[in-house]
């Protein structure tokens, strides 16, 4: 307490634009987004920054992540009038923090930077886990499947859906977006030991368009639906059509990617 | 039900010895073995037993582990009167128990076999993770070290601890085994990306020895002690002088190995 009284005497301090990097375990959250009643990732991030800077503080994310959804690489922002180092806020928070959630990186950016408007594409990782019997380890950060998939097929099927196109059959039913036109920048499945990693760069998602993404891909990887089926899907434009939606355990933010050191301070 | 009580009629229904290879998140039980008032593996994998085949089922492990230590595969094995196939035994078991305990493979043993008494070796894994920050991910799984470690030092150390030796320097000092002598077949560090993973190898391990062992050689790895003292430890018989224990967390039993078909039905 006592260097904040000295630093708020240094006249150099100033309003401050901070970005953090977050990864976090969303289990027992009900997602990024701040609700009344519920334990969100961000007014948790809040509340810490509240603590370690004595001010009232607002977290800006680069967007949200539904409830049981996880991060390695969400991004925030929040302004700030403090003196401190960035090392030593970064160490701050990752002691006041839940031990579900860190602060990996820590830069201070332009007063202009929007963590979610500056951003210029975002990376999802979906990972399965293809074997036998269920997995104790693995149970939160997974979707376990214990029947064949032919990931060349799925491979086949991915393909159709990379590139800009109306994604409108891959939201979510009853929250439509009006502007549905996304492009998926790259679109890789990967098989290692017994994981399936299903990784989605995109310029945008729209709600829930990973998880049914997956879940078209799962059909097809199971024999249910055939590689070019995913086509006429993306192409009749009717959210009736994609899914099921697969469940949030097995999603991961892993990158937020932004224009190279427009907003850099350094 | 109905299909137990017409199996139960058949004549072939005899005294089975049954091996399983188990899987299990440590974090939340105070171990293997059954306490009373807490909640052990051991006495969740018996009930789930007993009410999938209606009978009071004891479970013998390889051995116990702390509170707190993981497996990914212990073994352990019963005796039971059923004429229900292994398949269905290992899906109902995975069925019935906890989403922190899993069931990996099942087989039919000699009568003989008593995973305990017939284990040639284990094979134990302490994972580090040796980076700046905490990480939400591997928090229950890992030891985190946010400082350097020169891992050259810590192998040249751990050369010193394979073969037949007394380990009493690494036991627990007030639980101390009158027969401390061991062989570690083998004691591997290998780096890879941010983890570090110490496998050990033995014939049978002493109360604490693994994590002794690896906070030894984690005073090495940071330039507390060189690696010549870690011999000198050893050598010196005493207790006091290994150690610090590091924590459960990060501690797995990977695998129990057996002579080879000796116990084998099949």
């Amino acid at each position: 307490m006592r260097n904040v009284v000295i630093l708020r005497l240094d006249r150099r301090i100033q309003m401050r634009n901070i970005k953090l990097t977050i990864e976090y375990d969303g289990t027992n959250y009900c997602g990024w987004q701040r609700q009344a009643r519920l334990k969100s990732i961000q007014a948790v991030i809040e509340q810490s920054l509240n603590k370690l800077l004595q001010q009232k503080v607002k977290v800006f994310g680069s967007g949200r992540t539904d409830a049981g959804v996880h991060a390695k690489g969400q991004v925030a922002n929040f302004q700030a009038e403090t003196g401190l180092g960035l090392e030593n806020i970064r160490n701050g928070l990752n002691a006041l923090l839940p031990e579900e959630i860190a602060v990996r990186e820590i830069k201070e950016v332009s007063p202009g930077f929007n963590s979610r408007y500056a951003a210029k594409s975002k990376v999802y990782r979906y990972t399965i886990l293809r074997q036998e019997t269920r997995s104790p380890f693995f149970r939160n950060h997974s979707l376990f499947i214990p029947y064949g998939l032919n990931i060349e097929v799925m491979k086949k099927a991915a393909s159709y859906l990379e590139g800009r196109h109306n994604f409108r059959s891959f939201q979510t039913q009853n929250k439509e977006n009006p502007h549905p036109e996304r492009t998926i920048k790259r679109l890789k499945i990967n098989a290692k030991e017994n994981f399936i990693y299903i990784d989605i760069e995109a310029d945008g998602f729209l709600h829930n368009m990973v998880r049914r993404i997956v879940g078209v891909l799962l059909e097809v990887g199971r024999g249910k639906l055939k590689p070019v089926q995913v086509r006429k899907i993306l192409e009749a434009n009717d959210p009736r059509l994609g899914g099921p939606t697969v469940p949030a355990r097995g999603l991961c933010l892993m990158r937020v990617k932004y224009p190279a050191q427009k907003f850099s301070l350094l």
